[in-house]
């Protein structure tokens, strides 16, 4: 099987092994349903009170606090139409650069009455200045300003974001399903009501996420029925991909102090290869996630850059890998005001814990090689 | 570790080692996320389409026809939410003992100006008669009929009651996930507009289920955002889970012809012990599924039961496993008009492919012993 080397961490991550091992006996013998009363379902019921103290650990919340979900998408989708369920329509505020399954449930908000409000952000993709205190001077009860962008990496200020937002009295809500594992997450710290994370980006399985959320906050559920999850999400509990979720959440906590700088040295070598290759990093002026390179070269198209760096062995993005098949520029660069022709080049690289010198250094060769070729053809072809 | 002889498939089912083979290279070396265009991506792609042919092949659907989620609750939210969506408000009917998935959403609509009606059910958990046409007189919308009941395991004649719906020009949706892998399930001759099924009632793993979904019947999605599932379920794809639900269908779908006359014959000989201690069997004259067994002993407590039996070695269900703890006697036999004295009493034995005929015999054994002993105290303790 051709497997490429893997630079594309911000789309999803390879299962822990650690992890793996934890969620097996999961898939095996302890299979019950963890709201049957005999001894299968209170091994599940256990098994998921131990992942929930983890999850709630590795972020500074209560495990109270704690709402799981399928995953980030839905974790920020719960809040977004089940806070403005019980609320009088009014105004959402959400940064021009979140994701589409915050900036979606936010638009669609429109339908029951809301006022949809996108938070302008910075040439550098920061929300700041006076785009900012217009959003706070139309009094919204919702915000919505995600903590690290997935494709730029940009981290907003959050904590000065809420206490700012308190007199607003809004709830506020941060997407932190990419900064977990790559930056300290603490919820008091950042001053939120709401958090949303995401199992599959910290080593984790796919299949869960969670919401965490202040208990002042009252939300509608998107799934009735069963009363699971204090009555906020129904439906029979992933045991496996919640065990999973949260010795991933554990681990990525732990490991966090002495891989950032790692990550950040390798990040390094990359925006320094491709900036001596013409590139232009985007967002390079603030503060980002330090396993993301989000960068263009002038004239390439980024599409087909990927596809001859997976060819050649090295699996990147263009634009973002969660939104499905979208020939359209990344959303983000465009709030950047970054032109079209320019964002239509974006690759963006992501690293994680497998990923060694060599492999930047074999991607940076590799690219090289391929930005040649493909310029020469561009001039042959004119 | 503690291991008692599991009579509870209704609630949840070990997952079949087949399944878990096929799912296992998704929790390794193939993790990619399905919207990634390098070759992890790409794999994850093709893999969630096999499934999805799986999966609609045995349903008798079209592949693009099946819409994954997280789970049945999921599915069955998905559609009562979702199509009311779209719809002006009107009257949402859905039967007396839908499991609370349908339930919560139909009657949660009434926040949103529409009306919702309870059909109710004759004494044996059928829906039909002057319930049924009265029903179909308020005009409704939306219908929801399950095709086989999770506690009673009662089966609806689907087909003549979507024909005798036509008229109404409603959407028809009936929950199938109890039906599937007990009872061939056939999309086109069940005559619905919408169907719902869960991996882990058939040997699948938790957290995947689908709507299968007549194209007519336009949808907003419950979790919008990137825009997986035809813009009907955005969220990074659970391949491993959606692969492992393809293979459970397929293989519980191939298996029914000679499992259903097998489970039968081991339900029958757990009716006429249970009848010999002088038990009530629920819907004893309805057509029911072919592994559920819903019964009360007069004058025993159902939990209390079930707890003995448990720790003897026999794990059942008291009520629905799948309602969190809720200490309320059964819906489904209250609305059947069961005294609520005589629901309490009720626990359900639901057989499945492990189940042999000595697990059967020492069930019932047991069950003898206890239920001794316990009207031994009883009548001490009056």
């Amino acid at each position: 099987m051709f497997r490429p080397a893997y630079l594309d961490w911000n789309a999803t991550t390879p299962l822990d092994p650690a992890v793996r091992d934890a969620m097996l006996p999961w898939l095996g013998e302890r299979f019950g349903n963890a709201s049957s009363r005999h001894e299968y379902g209170r091994q599940a019921r256990a098994a998921i009170d131990e992942a929930r103290a983890r999850v709630a650990a590795a972020v500074g919340a209560h495990p109270t606090e704690v709402i799981f979900t399928s995953g980030g998408s839905e974790a920020n989708n719960l809040f977004v139409k089940g806070a403005a369920a019980l609320l009088k329509p009014a105004t959402v505020a959400v940064s021009a650069i979140e994701h589409p399954c915050v900036r979606e449930p936010a638009r669609q908000l429109r339908r029951q009455g809301w006022s949809f409000q996108e938070i302008a952000v910075d040439a550098e993709g920061v929300v700041a200045g006076p785009a900012w205190r217009a959003a706070l001077d139309a009094r919204p009860a919702l915000i919505s300003v995600m903590l690290a962008n997935n494709e730029t990496g940009v981290l907003q200020d959050i904590p000065r974001l809420a206490e700012e937002a308190r007199p607003t009295r809004a709830w506020f809500h941060t997407d932190a399903v990419q900064a977990l594992g790559k930056l300290p997450v603490d919820f008091r710290a950042l001053g939120v009501h709401a958090l949303s994370l995401s199992a599959h980006k910290v080593g984790g399985p796919l299949g869960a996420g969670a919401l965490v959320l202040d208990k002042r906050v009252e939300l509608a559920p998107l799934v009735a029925g069963g009363g699971q999850e204090r009555n906020l999400r129904s439906g029979t509990e992933n045991v496996a991909a919640i065990v999973g979720f949260g010795v991933a959440c554990e681990r990525a906590a732990g490991r966090v102090a002495d891989e950032a700088p790692r990550l950040r040295r390798l990040r390094e070598v990359v925006e320094a290869g491709v900036v001596a290759l013409g590139a232009r990093v985007f967002s390079m002026g603030a503060e980002r996630l330090p396993n993301t390179v989000f960068f263009a070269l002038e004239g390439l198209d980024g599409e087909t850059l990927v596809g001859k760096l997976d060819r050649a062995g090295h699996a990147v993005a263009s634009g973002s890998a969660c939104s499905s098949a979208n020939p359209e520029p990344s959303h983000t660069l465009l709030a950047m005001g970054v032109e079209p022709t320019v964002a239509r080049g974006a690759v963006r690289v992501s690293l994680g814990r497998d990923t060694t010198a060599a492999d930047v250094d074999a991607f940076l060769a590799t690219l090289g090689v391929l930005a040649a070729e493909l310029r020469q053809m561009t001039a042959l072809a004119v």
